[in-house]
């Protein structure tokens, strides 16, 4: 007897196939047999594209200039579904283009305007545009919607809610003393908090912090067996209050992650002004280190850069501060800025990722942190959700897995009919949040869940 | 024998008769017989152009909306030279009229872009377009082109040029804890230093301070028989430096001039986030003073607002810190804001206005101060230049004194043909200063020159 077997095979168009693609292109290659998958991996650079690929037989790898309309037109047309990894400002064509050839699309990005006006559209269609599903945003909207869920399904009102990620360090590479490093675009850590006050609420009281003081008004928090971290608030705290059903919450407050003692140093430079991305230093590509801090000090005929630090910033001559500055090789007079009309924020950059730049053997590390107040049968109670993720290396990271497989898994679940609602959606319904975060764990992305005594808003009991 | 005295009057039409103007009417109408001069004077309000007039026979007020633009050609037409004294960027209809009925202009605000964009057209035509003939600008830029042409006509050579300028309360009406009351725009003062970092150059060195440190780099400057006062710098320092002819100059410094103490107590302000005018408070209409300053602070369930504050900006408990915000009584929980959808700024400017207002009997007060440091025959020189003028009342203040008085007396000087270099100008050539700031003297604007030795820029010398 002959059995001929005829596979179609689905087509995944991949756009971008840089850091945070890694471990979404490993995924679905590894199902691309049982699940019929063909990837197309589009890059700018074929080279990149390629070295993602592997010449895995289920994947093709190609050169995409996405600016090239034709290209980028004929490539969606041929997919069965398509992933932009690609920055945020750039999906809006390929969304469009997406509606022309009626195919569905998920990005890791932030809902844009432009995005969002796309929704109608697509739902007239049945066509799923799912946003939002990366790390953060993404796993944490699951991984809060799940327990906020499972609080309000039995009746439970919703007091506080607070919600904390960062990219950090693994443990075993954190080897330098502001225990920080780059794991991700070291531009948006340097401009970090700027562009207007954060805002949050803390027992029903509007709180507005402005830039100057936002790395000095931490709050701590404890993961088992990783120790004491500290977080700052984000600018945007209120942005999925309704989104999440928590329009009537006493306290909603959202923030970043970093070990402690990394704001109180990072302090220093918003001090001296030194992340400023608005003007352009005067000659800075002749400037040495050492001239670029000495901008920022008051002029001396004959006092030292240090001594004007350390007074400007009243530096103690044991302070761990003064330390860290001498880490980064600030003082410098010899290293050159070599960088042509750059702001103060761009040189920083460039001096931080002298010192901070990955070790090729070094690992990252994510943290994520929910807290969940509520109230329930007229008691007050509170779940505490943790969850840490170590990267594999420099190329399947913390970043890349939990970017990449919330991504991946949301695409294959859209293929086999599982995620089912069209428009413009971002994770919060349990169809989208319950498989993938199930399907998480074996990743090795787990959320340790624990009931702790509520306190409501209230540091000093912690 | 029978003597017919025909007189041509002129006319001169003044838009715009608020507080500024008031000075600038009154010397104009003066000099209105011997010069025969026929003032009109403009202003949206007729009543408060019939205030500015008295019935005086050589004026008329009228009633003008400067956006009826038949109203404003009809009444430009008539004239035969025009003074806006509307906010700056007003102006700009109005110097177009100008262009079409060949009128002059004279205005004390800065040159726009827009205004900068006709003066190849004003040349064509002849007409002098004569702008920042104010206090600041304007008799900054006379009283510092005077000694820098003395300087360089003597073939010295510029080292140095620091200028300083502050509206400040005179010291018989100087009676509140922060040596301050608002005698301009409160709206200027609580938003001064925003908008970017402040930039200088100190002996050859680019210096730049951010917003949240520039109301802690303070210079201290001394006027015989006013005492101490201090400086903060202005962000445009470098703005005038190919006008005045400083390419070369190693220091360049513009500043504010506070009393001693004003800038560190302000400094409150801003460590706070009060203000910040990019975001509207929640419900700030119905929030109390006690409210709004409790905004800036964390939460806690039992602390006081008093003591949060105390701790975040670290007021020990016999600092005069401390009584400077109790004076604007702060933490009073019965003041309600009462302003809907306010910003920070707008609220801290009305509660700065519950107490910095200026009383009945109270004077107002200019200061300006220069430095100019050069080298002659190989010795290094110092010449300071100071002047203060002290308010009539509340109508013929130092403001509008000093800002009007020069607008005067150019309009004068273009309508006799004593200015004659047509154009988009400001005031530093001699045929404008000279005369202008000779005449000031009589008005009790006088600017007293002394040698001191050149120190370079070196405070601890000081």
């Amino acid at each position: 007897m002959f059995v001929l077997n005829i596979r179609v095979m689905r087509s995944v168009l991949i756009i971008g196939a840089g850091r945070s693609a890694s471990s979404l292109i490993r995924y679905l290659l590894a199902k691309s047999e049982t699940e019929n998958l063909h990837l197309v991996v589009a890059d700018l650079s074929l080279a990149l594209a390629e070295k993602k690929t592997q010449k895995h037989p289920n994947a093709t790898p190609i050169a995409l200039d996405i600016f090239n309309t034709e290209e980028r037109r004929a490539a969606i047309e041929k997919a069965s579904i398509v992933i932009s990894m690609l920055p945020a400002h750039l999906h809006i064509e390929i969304a469009k283009d997406c509606l022309q050839f009626k195919k569905h699309l998920v990005t890791a990005s932030y809902i844009s305007d432009a995005m969002q006006a796309l929704d109608e559209e697509a739902k007239k269609s049945n066509l799923i545009f799912m946003n939002e599903i990366g790390l953060d945003p993404g796993i944490d909207h699951m991984s809060a919607m799940k327990v906020i869920d499972e609080i309000t399904s039995k009746g439970g009102k919703m007091l506080l809610f607070e919600s904390f990620c960062g990219g950090l360090v693994a443990p075993e590479s954190d080897n330098n003393l502001w225990n920080y490093k780059f794991t991700w675009a070291p531009r948006n850590v340097v401009l970090a908090g700027q562009g207007g006050a954060a805002k949050f609420i803390q027992e029903g009281t509007y709180k507005y912090i402005p830039y100057s003081a936002l790395f000095r008004r931490t709050e701590f928090l404890e993961v088992e067996g990783y120790g004491k971290f500290e977080a700052y608030s984000n600018r945007d705290s209120l942005k999925y209050r309704s989104i999440y059903g928590l329009d009537d919450v006493l306290t909603l407050y959202r923030g970043t992650i970093r070990r402690v003692g990394f704001s109180k140093a990072w302090n220093m430079f918003v001090q001296l002004g030194m992340t400023d991305d608005s003007y352009v230093i005067e000659d800075s590509e002749n400037m040495s280190y050492r001239q670029f801090m000495n901008s920022f000090l008051p002029y001396h005929p004959t006092d030292s850069v240090e001594i004007k630090t350390r007074f400007i910033l009243k530096i103690d001559q044991d302070d761990i501060m003064w330390d860290k500055l001498l880490e980064l090789d600030l003082f410098n007079p010899n290293k050159k800025v070599n960088l042509p009309n750059a702001t103060p924020a761009q040189i920083l950059e460039k001096i931080l990722t002298d010192s901070w730049a990955l070790e090729p053997d070094d690992k990252d590390m994510i943290v994520m942190y929910h807290k969940f107040g509520y109230e329930l049968n007229g008691d007050k109670k509170q779940i505490d959700s943790k969850m840490v993720c170590i990267g594999d290396d420099q190329t399947y990271t913390a970043m890349a897995k939990t970017v990449g497989l919330p991504v991946a898994m949301a695409t294959l679940l859209i293929l086999n009919g599982k995620i089912t609602t069209p428009g413009v959606q971002l994770p919060i319904k349990k169809e989208v949040y319950e498989p993938i975060l199930k399907e998480l764990e074996e990743y090795g992305v787990i959320f340790n869940e624990q009931g702790v005594p509520y306190f409501g808003y209230n540091p000093d009991l912690f």
